[in-house]
């Protein structure tokens, strides 16, 4: 059967704060400059997630769209209108910058997938601008 | 000489209805939900082809453009303001999910290119919240 | 109190055919080109309603936008996914035109808002290239 | 001389939490929702000024765009990666709707320019869903 | 009949040297920056235009589309794929600046409609952060 | 540690003729189009980088953004509100293709980045329809 990648696209408004516990106060803003803004900032992030599969002789999908929106709710739930460094555990040990908001989109939504083996990339818009894609290891 | 990938983007609107031949009404009805509504929806599809081959050194093009627009042109006048089902022999045997009209839309165009060695992959927007992408076999 | 404009955007997929029963079949064609195919065709109509009105002191807003999303639902559920023609009452005496698109949701939404009087107009974008929009009499 | 209306569009990334002061803690969740979350959200606020007047016959522009920018920008390090509750003293005492959002932009924004007569309208994209608009009083 | 605006987007590819001839060398440096820049430089300019009429009760439309196309196009054939400078009459003794873009547009398409009554305003968009709207006297 | 894609988006104005020097006018004409009106003509094109590499553990960065953003600027500066064939040294002897723009900005990118094995791909979109990519040899 064909191969044909699909796509969908969300979109979660969340904020946050670039501040690495690794590096002095100085160093932070050094970094990271006024993403260190000490009473953080947010973004309308826009989530891409690409499956890639074969098509299905019968229905003609490459999987099944209602029950991916329901597994990239569940993913959505914990970062919308949230705070990611404090609502989120993998940010209370992981600086959330755009990188690693794409790593835990793609690691999270993989987890709760049915069948996680056609999950093939995962971007994360933080603004028009700057635009993030992971596709795992 | 350099290789580079071109993309051209076109739109065109037409209805469908997703009813596969092969499941019962309540099985269709189950897969394909209010997309298997009995009188058909419709889109304003997004095609994009990309091309991909060498930079001629005396022109700088890879292809074309204006023949790849009377090229593309030919594939849409099959689909543009039309009902897919009803209008288009492919789908009289193929459910046209978009998984099936970007593979449509990537054959057909190969079958009338004066060079279709080029052609690298075929997009298809239905909204712009769902993409589907297709390489080829 | 400062009075402001708030705009929510939805989007629906439909179908239709423009053909006027007050026409003959030669004068359809005439009039409407290829939006009169005998088949159909369909759009992924944007829909953009404005309110106008004074901003609560306490909460801040013009109206619940919660509210609104529900309010716009009931209209939606009419038209998504639908056959305008075949579909819609509205649409069985009157072309499917986007003009009276505009026209339809604009009344729709009106007779099933808590308060109408901020209602300001509605705006339909056919394609990204076709405009609609409707102020009420 | 021909009036004509220019507008500049500039983003800012911001954060904030909807919590009136006058409304109880239930009141406010029923209010507000997910957007009441107790660690704040955040958004990439879209901030378009449309300024309206008459075009000078020499240099055949209603405004000089060089100083427009200088002057938004007096406005944009306000709230541009700023969380709007905590670092802007007007939403100390005013909740940081996008309603609100429109009026503090276009108050600030006109306290600044040399030639505030031809400010017309601001509009802030909290979302590209949700859009608000206000014109001064 | 009830009254509906509707907007048709083109684009056109032109460039231009913003450069005044009441003005000195200095005086135009001062003025315009980089888009005095003496080789030129250009724009994909979007352009709007916005009708605003009664629907006809028997084919449900405010202007015939096709008809509308056909005027707009005579007018992008002497801006598209031009220089605004020196291939337009108008903008020999007019600076390009958009608002005169904008005026030009608005005035040369009034002179090509059949029923030039029903035009309402047309928009320019230089850039997608820099946008001019005219209306007519 | 993680492999990520980083890209961040600007755009430039800028005008151009296409006429390549091996081919006679009538060639040229034949070739081009209206792309080889004498007098020229421009877009607004936007510039994609792309960069790919691993996450630094510490900054959870790819590549730091402020750097990109000045390495970037640098190349803006030879071709923002210019005319590519007049003022590039570059398009002197190569025809201004979009294609030939991307291998431009790819390599001239390239050559002033810190670290420049991290450059992964470049796209070019000369209008929102006619897109191209440069990937390096």
């Amino acid at each position: 059967m064909p191969t044909v990648t699909m796509e969908r696209v969300e979109m979660f408004s969340a904020c946050h704060r670039l501040h690495s516990k690794e590096l002095s106060d100085a160093e932070n803003k050094e970094t990271f400059g006024k993403c260190n803004h000490v009473n953080g900032h947010g973004h309308n992030y826009v989530w891409k997630v690409k499956l890639r599969g074969e098509v299905d002789p019968v229905n003609g999908m490459v999987y099944d769209l209602a029950k991916l929106k329901k597994e990239m709710n569940l993913v959505l739930d914990t970062v919308d209108h949230r705070n990611l460094d404090v609502d989120v555990e993998f940010f209370k040990t992981t600086v959330s910058t755009s990188e690693n908001v794409a790593i835990y989109m793609y690691e999270t939504l993989k987890s709760v997938m049915s069948n996680p083996s056609v999950l093939y990339k995962v971007t994360i818009e933080e603004t028009p601008k700057n635009v993030f894609t992971y596709k795992g290891k």
